[in-house]
């Protein structure tokens, strides 16, 4: 499958990625649906006309929207039309968009000329934390080896409920915030700048399909009907305000102040080559949690810094197929007691750390508490210093075929 | 100050309320905004026209909408000149209303023909726990008396992010949850109906005003302009899975099955004869929380209980007044990490406990984890049992005013 619109080598969007996103153009401040190909973006509020399949026909106005909320709320099956009737209209065999230079001209977009939103109005966000590998190491930092897993951990999915106004969009600076903080040692707290800022490398799904009732749980057969699409998830945190608030209600401040994710959602169905054996589970799930088909995902991941005027370095790499509860099974979890969603619920998965040390997810796990330095190209870090830029990497590989997540980039301002 | 809308002895809606609500009635669908007066509704989208003052004259369309976010979203200027308006309209001296019967007939709707709905678009949902007896007698139960209070329980107004989604207005049964839970002395979890079902009473606070910006705090003598009015709620909680689950991110699906709310919001101009004195704070708050003029608020507050088929028993009373952080500052610091606030989040207290027994403001501290029965008029209860509706009450009174909340029921459904 190859596109007529230039897919440059070792581009996040091949036609067969086809993420979805919501952006403007300087000429037009209009916010619109598009799809992300090569270095374009296919602006489908200029070809709503032409999703004329079953599913779809009569629910062209989706495509016309300021957010994909619309898009995400029809059935699964709406979104698998429109994503064969997206590859068809890029495909380099039909003629349909190829051979319409009006309508071309209309409809393909340079992502250059772009400025991405937020790609849908989210109600809920609820970030998880799926890592068995992040959780030990916390858990070894703050309660020492024998405590490191709480007794619960290994039966649910654990989670929390975060705060859905300060989600941005890759490339919005984020504040370093002025906290309450009880610095070691001190026997009281300050009021001040965080001097423990990180990062968190996680990644999120949108839930999508039909707003739930309350009281009805989504059973494990049907969650797959509900989970829309991914993007990267930085979910920024300052650890000194997070050690000293988080009992006994969990994050609150230490993580509100900003969490950034990256503007294209790709579809499960672009992932679902990708999809591998999930991890074993011992013990066993609760019947409501069991479910034995493929539903982990090997993406490549990593993070990158870059100090104020410098350039990007890695600083970690892992895979998100280390996570222990698959997406599935958070759904499951969190639809169980009749907790309704609704489509455009953000779930995020918890930092993903992999088993070894250059495979964790946080500036904590990677400095040990502030025990190590990182090497930033030639400086070095123990947690985030004002200027330096996170960028999050996303992508799958395999048979030639690449499927990118595109940037989640975020500068850290001086704190005001 | 008298209305021509009768006005029963004991209402809680005089014209020195005037809360405001989303209703609809069985001829008209569409959703609207009124306010309560007596046993009736003036229905604002039917006299938005009279708003003419400064601040809503070129406003007048806040008053059309299906929710209150847009008014909420005005300044608190335009609060204050709306509730003006509200009472001139009202009020047995002035003929606008009084005198026009077709008008009347029209804006005048009977709260018996009238459905309530949510007041507002609830972006996101944050809940305190500020009351220091309640968080001691929980404290003790599970930690024991030298470790009741965490250590930063009198440095900050603890908080938690909470579920928007499955927040319900006021007569919306509530489904027992099924979920996870591990009875005491189980060495496994089990899946099943919750066995600890209880409520909570708390009060929340609607954020109005202006959207605040990522990463620029409300200072203290600003939040007084984003607190725009006050409900009761009903923070519905499995204690069988939340002891389980809530270690370490805090409550989640013990919490999320429901959140009743009480659908008549009343302004902060209503309640401020109300405001005494603040309680003493030791140790005194850091800057950003310190504030000296009384914003407590002397509401009285009970719960009844009313068992299948029975009648409403009182099972306890409070008083808003034992709270020990004040609603500004728990929204100076929600905000002062830089998290953004948008008008119709709400903020909820915390469960409203006194210092007496007959105080406690959840079954969990009335019947202190079980161990002693509560009378229900003729029946006795340890935690809520199928069938049960619980009510909210909240009332200031002062020199022969009586500034009400209406009711905060909700049904207990057996599980599915």
């Amino acid at each position: 499958m190859k596109s007529f619109v230039h897919v440059p080598e070792g581009s996040d969007f091949p036609i067969q990625n086809c993420p979805y996103g919501v952006f403007s153009t300087k000429d037009d401040a209009q916010h619109r649906i598009g799809v992300a190909i090569g270095e374009s973006i296919l602006d489908l509020s200029a070809v709503a006309h032409l999703f004329d399949g079953p599913a779809l026909k009569s629910h062209q106005d989706v495509f016309k929207q300021e957010t994909l909320n619309a898009f995400m709320a029809l059935p699964r099956a709406a979104w698998n039309e429109a994503r064969l009737t997206i590859q068809k209209l890029l495909s380099d065999d039909v003629t349909i968009l190829k051979e319409n230079p009006e309508l071309r001209a209309k409809a393909i977009v340079s992502q250059k000329d772009a400025t991405m939103h937020l790609p849908a109005k989210i109600g809920d966000y609820t970030d998880f934390y799926s890592s068995i590998y992040h959780a030990t190491n916390v858990g070894i930092m703050f309660r020492g080896k024998e405590n490191a897993l709480m007794p619960n951990w290994k039966w649910l999915p654990v989670g929390y409920h975060g705060r859905a106004s300060s989600i941005v969009p890759s490339g919005t600076p984020i504040r370093r915030p002025r906290v309450q903080l009880k610095p070691e040692g001190a026997t009281e707290p300050t009021y001040g700048p965080s001097r423990l800022l990180d990062f968190e490398l996680e990644m999120a799904f949108f839930v999508g399909g039909p707003a739930t009732e309350l009281g009805q749980p989504i059973p494990m057969e049907k969650t797959e009907d509900h989970i829309f699409g991914m993007v990267l998830m930085n979910d920024w945190s300052a650890r000194d305000i997070q050690a000293w608030e988080y009992v006994p209600l969990g994050p609150f401040l230490g993580k509100s102040f900003g969490t950034t994710i990256s503007p294209w959602v790709v579809s499960m169905e672009a992932l679902r080559p990708y999809m591998v054996a999930n991890p074993e589970q011992d013990p066993a799930p609760l019947s409501y949690l069991a479910h034995s088909d493929p539903y982990s995902l090997d993406i490549n991941l990593g993070v990158t810094i870059k100090p104020e005027g410098g350039a990007d370095h890695s600083v970690c790499k892992t895979s998100f197929k280390h996570l222990y509860w698959t997406l599935k099974q958070q759904l499951a979890h969190h639809t169980v007691n009749g907790c309704n969603v609704n489509p455009g619920d953000l779930m995020g998965s918890g930092t993903v750390s992999g088993p070894e040390e250059g495979a964790y997810g946080s500036m904590l796990e990677l400095s040990w508490r502030g025990a190590k330095t990182i090497p930033v190209g030639d400086q070095t870090r123990k947690f985030l210093q004002d200027g330096d830029e996170v960028n999050l990497i996303g992508f799958c590989e395999k048979n030639g075929v690449r499927i990118g997540f595109g940037e989640c980039r975020g500068k850290v301002l001086p704190a005001l």
